[in-house]
């Protein structure tokens, strides 16, 4: 398999976590969450190379973290931008010879080495790959003051990493950018490739609220 | 207001929990699911009056347990039938004058008290209230071998209770039972009259699988 690159996105404030700490680098079990997310996909890839987007004003911070906690995973460091476009963009600077690329959350720290290995697999076969997971809940569609249910079966929650050929989303990344790129799979998809689905975890959620904190701690702790 | 009943639905079987023992009756934070999940909508309103929709083969079990765990609140039972659609029913027939029925899953014992009010606030003014929270995650829509992202900030994810004025419900349910009813929302706006959303609260989970009890217990431990 070709060898393996993440991006991992980590521009997030703390607003929604009603915290000063942006929340990449709030407390989880001992550590910043930035850093489980890191140990996740070393254990799974030692071979991995990792590419950490932060924003500018961050990166002496995280540095001053990697000490405090004796952090020794190596990573390149990318400038954040205005937008998670921007971000990936930035990071996707940093490759140096074709690979799989992924792009993965920095609040993820619960994804699991099946997940990663889906991933990988997918998008080593067919280009793509983006995590999902079935919808638990029914769904209903919104349309000003209406709303109707839909069949949920066909709905599919996304997770990340979502991984790609670099060659094609080095080029994705080339269009303008677009208010429908809600994540990489828009970008890839608007470019004309197609994307597939892989299969992911329910426990990898993306922590962004008190509640998520409470979440992840529980289930970390449960491994 | 009109006087409150809720139908609580609790006809689960273990196997997704991988137990051998109904979820509704699995253990959480020293009581079965299925009293915490009825004391919530007590705590919220002491006049609300509670219709149990239990398997047949459960309910002396159920009586069992509210001996061994003294648990006191009175509830009218009413026995479940093959499926959901057939339950409820089995449970609307409890009504005995006009009011406001909510229809709730035994296994959401975190419904919240702002939840409750909105849902029957709503369903006074409106005849319905279904609660939904936003989508959290990018959402892709399958269609066979094809998949395509869709803007999330038109799907809302559904929860319980789902609030009625009792004679339209009860009306809905005399239809006869279609595989498109998955949730009494559904079978209400088939009947042709018009779902209004309520605000739902994010740990109003479904417990289901091992992961949910996790955390449920530990979104209750951090109440």
């Amino acid at each position: 398999m070709m060898k393996k690159l993440m991006i991992v996105v980590a521009g997030g404030s703390g607003n929604r976590m009603k915290s000063l700490l942006p929340k990449q680098f709030i407390n989880l079990k001992g550590k910043p969450i930035l850093m489980h997310t890191i140990e996740r996909l070393i254990a799974f890839d030692h071979s991995m190379e990792i590419v950490l987007v932060l924003p500018e004003n961050q990166i002496d911070f995280w540095k001053q973290l990697c000490v405090e906690y004796n952090f020794q995973i190596s990573c390149k460091i990318a400038k954040g931008g205005k937008t998670r476009f921007e971000s990936v963009k930035n990071g996707l600077v940093k490759i140096q010879e074709e690979c799989l690329v992924g792009v993965h959350d920095g609040v993820r720290p619960l994804v699991s080495d099946e997940t990663l290995r889906d991933c990988f697999e997918t998008a080593a076969e067919t280009g793509s790959a983006v995590p999902v997971t079935d919808a638990i809940e029914s769904i209903r569609v919104v349309d000003n003051d209406n709303s109707k249910s839909v069949d949920r079966k066909y709905y599919k929650m996304v997770q990340t990493p979502q991984v790609f050929a670099s060659d094609k989303l080095v080029k994705a990344y080339e269009q303008l950018f677009n208010a429908s790129f809600t994540d990489d799979a828009s970008v890839y998809e608007k470019a004309g490739y197609k994307i597939h689905l892989a299969k992911g975890n329910r426990e990898n959620i993306k922590v962004t609220t008190p509640m998520d904190l409470i979440i992840a701690e529980a289930l970390m702790s449960s491994e």
